[in-house]
């Protein structure tokens, strides 16, 4: 089969981190390694920002009973602790402030601020060629959240997080080709002052990786410090507000139905700042948001409307996500339940409130409550994140790593994941049906003429590459063929790989002048 | 909350298998034993039969541009290898015999035959319960295969499957909410005799479960024997014709595009004895089906309907699935890949062929490469069974179990496959939205009167048992939980739960007078 190959070989690009394995040269080995390097972008298989939407967890009329149901919510119930500041922009476009304090946002309001709200948002990468365009129905896979735990896999232990591991997560993500963006996804919990923190964050995540970077400021007050430290990065503010790399995740609502003081605050921070913000709503189903999953949506979005016209009162078109992220709880517990199937429906229902809006939209999906990177993992990140990439989420949050349902982060699931989303991202790209693809020539000439097979035909060859997607690390072997090569496990060839990634890695991701600046004016636990 | 749980608890039905676990009394372990214990059937969040089809891999116009390249196969290039018997029943109904061999399906004669086929089977168990109907999109997910191995998850071996294992797997099987039907998934390979072989498969399934089994005999002189063995389970061939609880999967094409004569032979024996047929087009993209995913659906459809135009020509509207299975090889090393996205793909866009057509259909999901039950697996399994379900493909074939791409089967993986199919069936279900669901009064109780959540709600104790399903072994803890029960095992609790049912099952599955009429007949190893 080489003959063909060799065009493609010649294209080649490196990936980010060009991961050297010790191969076995020549022979079958050495087919299956040219086979497995690289293709040039273009003739990937996946790629960041595959279309999806093929899949409908609600139908058309749902959907608009339960947008109905949202602005009723909106207009009747409405939000309450709006912050001063707040109140005093939504108040100014139409929303009305009743005598028990709750802010009620009549449905001609909500439209028009959906009318303004930026539909074709970019979120940038440092390098571009990691911008992420959330138009229509594209999908992106990133990590997010906020555990306090790094799963050591080894001992089997989970222990406190720091901004080292941090720093690593977005290093190997940096080198992950299915993994679009790095969310912080740990807190740094040797960092002990918040501002602090907050710095060390943006180090670690900006440091390990040139891919879009989300974060959380924790406190309004911090912003301006924060600010100084991105237009550094940038190389002055005009370069950072012209592609701002960096996102806000603002959990602006506690749900339900009340606004965040604080963090309303902090948005208002980032927004003038130029920073892309996430409206986040984060109830739990059963708990701080309704049971039945159709109205734990409602609430959800109703409250993401309430940020839209927050957002788009303040600063119209400032680029937004909508951030719609209802959660499950085990209801015979009351823990939080990320890997349940309930979760999965919860984010794709999310999703198709999205395609309606036509705005950017982000979810939850892709968490384990599994403690470990186990079958019970695999299954509870695949089905969530498949659900999501074919409902045609935008930002798939959380996707990788995640386990014990958000409090733990995993290196080796994170490495895991990428081999898992390289096959979730082909199911998102779907089948491609063309007329070259319906010809009968190729099964003609097989059944006609031919050899009986398709083995070596110019068609197979053809399609190998660009329309099969090959694992990394996951294991295709026959069962004679594992025992030959010593029945290996997967976590320690995650284990493996996760430190090839890190020993290859450049970093910091700086250059030394700026690097220099930022630790001579920030104090780096790095 | 328990009071509103005393009534779920009075209707409470046995499983199959009533799983006796010794649990702490009394306190949250016992409320969680409560809310544990089974629901009755019609309270149950999942059910067998769940209609999907949320998701359409295929657009409508690619779905007839598929459809027509079927045609245009059957009409212009046919199969070759008919039986003698096949040609008489073929030609006579109006398809063509060619001076090369091939028989040619004129498009007029299909569409006949797709006019005749039988829309509304069910596949019946030998316990009414189990009746699977298999209209519209109705969702079920089972066992079948023809391992050669299974997978001793202690000692990480893979070795000989025997009768004894398909007997315990059947076991198994009876005592999974989950796990719909039970067709042979391992090869009896302690059993040496062919006809012996087929008489044993049939009485380690049969008399491990009451639920639909499913076979695959290997010769046509078998069929009389065999009948004699089913005639006698059921109590006679009357009632054995009046409800068939055993389908033959017959492998009745070679691909590409051509018959299996002796299976053929084989499925007319069948047809004959009332025994509904499974049609079975099992080829590999790339190697004995093209590689481009389209083309092979197109293939597996044309020679499905030369299977129906079979089928119905013989005996019209003889309970018959549509078995289109193309399966996918890792284009790299030519070897099978039924845990690739690809092939998750490939069933998802044959199930909505069977939609196409009305047929009933079946195809293989849940199957992964890895060896044992790990990530690997999980992922592997959950992605293409829930892109099955909600496809709305009727019969998941494969969908537990199933290791090194269908050479190994593991009784673990199955345990831990009906906590999987849980959560995807929950997704199959999808999301209610009803009248109640979106109605906000539960939600102006909360955010205007009530505590500010839902937490004990009779919104949440209302759907807590009937919307939310709940894991037999998937973990939920929290780290630190987790850490006070031991950090269990996943694997280690599937291997326990496993020997649960295996000490608590009655078997065999036959009355004794039964029993000992099948050893007399027949050489039974079991």
């Amino acid at each position: 089969m080489e003959p063909t190959l060799e065009p493609l070989a010649d294209t080649l690009i490196e990936a980010p981190v060009a991961e050297k394995q010790g191969r076995r040269s020549g022979g079958r080995a050495g087919r299956v390694a040219v086979r497995t390097a690289p293709l040039a972008a273009n003739l990937r298989p996946v790629r960041p920002g595959m279309s999806g939407g093929q899949y409908s967890a609600l139908s058309e009329a749902n959907v608009l009973r339960i947008h109905e149901a949202a602005l009723d919510a909106l207009e009747t119930i409405g939000l309450s602790q709006a912050p001063p500041s707040g109140i005093e922009i939504m108040t100014g476009a139409g929303a009305i402030l009743g005598d028990d304090g709750r802010l009620r946002f009549p449905r001609a309001l909500v439209e028009d601020m959906l009318a303004l709200a930026k539909k074709d948002v970019v979120l940038h990468g440092r390098d571009p060629a990691y911008d992420l365009d959330l138009s229509g129905t594209r999908v992106h896979y990133g990590t997010a959240g906020a555990a306090v735990h790094v799963v050591d896999v080894e001992t089997r232990t989970y222990r406190e997080s720091t901004a080292k591991d941090l720093f690593e997560a977005s290093r190997i993500t940096h080198a992950l080709d299915n993994v679009h963006f790095f969310q912080r996804a740990m807190v740094c919990r040797d960092v002990v002052d918040n501002f602090e923190m907050d710095i060390n964050t943006l180090y670690a995540c900006c440091g390990g990786t040139t891919k879009h970077v989300g974060t959380s400021f924790s406190d309004p007050s911090h912003i301006a410090g924060c600010m100084d430290f991105l237009h550094t990065v940038a190389g002055g503010e005009e370069a950072w507000r012209a592609r701002p790399f960096v996102s806000n995740s603002n959990c602006f609502v506690v749900p339900p139905m009340k606004f965040a003081e604080e963090s309303c605050i902090t948005m208002e921070n980032c927004i003038r700042a130029g920073m892309p913000v996430l409206l986040l709503s984060a109830g739990q189903a059963g708990a701080t948001a309704p049971a039945p999953l159709a109205t734990a949506i409602v609430q959800a979005v109703a409250e993401c409307l309430a940020g839209v016209v927050y957002v788009n009162a303040m600063a119209p078109g400032h680029p937004a996500v909508f951030g719609t992220w209802p959660f499950v709880s085990d209801l015979r517990s009351g823990a939080m339940s990320g890997g349940s199937g309930e979760q999965a429906l919860l984010t794709a229902g999310c999703a198709q409130m999205h395609r309606f809006y036509g705005l950017p939209g982000g979810a939850a999906a892709g968490i384990a409550d599994s403690k470990l990177p186990d079958m019970q993992a695999g299954w509870e990140q695949a089905t969530s994140n498949v659900m999501a990439g074919l409902s045609g989420l935008n930002m798939v949050y959380e996707s990788v790593g995640m386990h014990a349902s958000l409090l733990g982060f995993c290196m080796e699931s994170l490495v895991l994941g990428d081999d898992m989303l390289g096959q979730v991202l082909r199911c998102v790209r779907g089948i491609d049906v063309t007329e070259d693809s319906v010809s009968l020539e190729a099964m003609r000439e097989v059944c006609l003429e031919g050899p009986g097979h398709y083995l070596g035909h110019s068609q197979t060859l053809s399609v190998m590459q660009t329309e099969y997607i090959y694992p990394v690390l996951a294991d295709r072997t026959s069962p004679k063929e594992w025992v030959e090569i010593g029945k290996p496990d997967l976590v320690q060839k995650a284990i493996a790989r996760k430190n090839r990634i890190l020993d290859q890695s450049t970093v910091p991701l700086f250059d030394p002048v700026t690097d220099a600046a930022l630790r001579a004016a920030f104090n780096i636990y790095i």
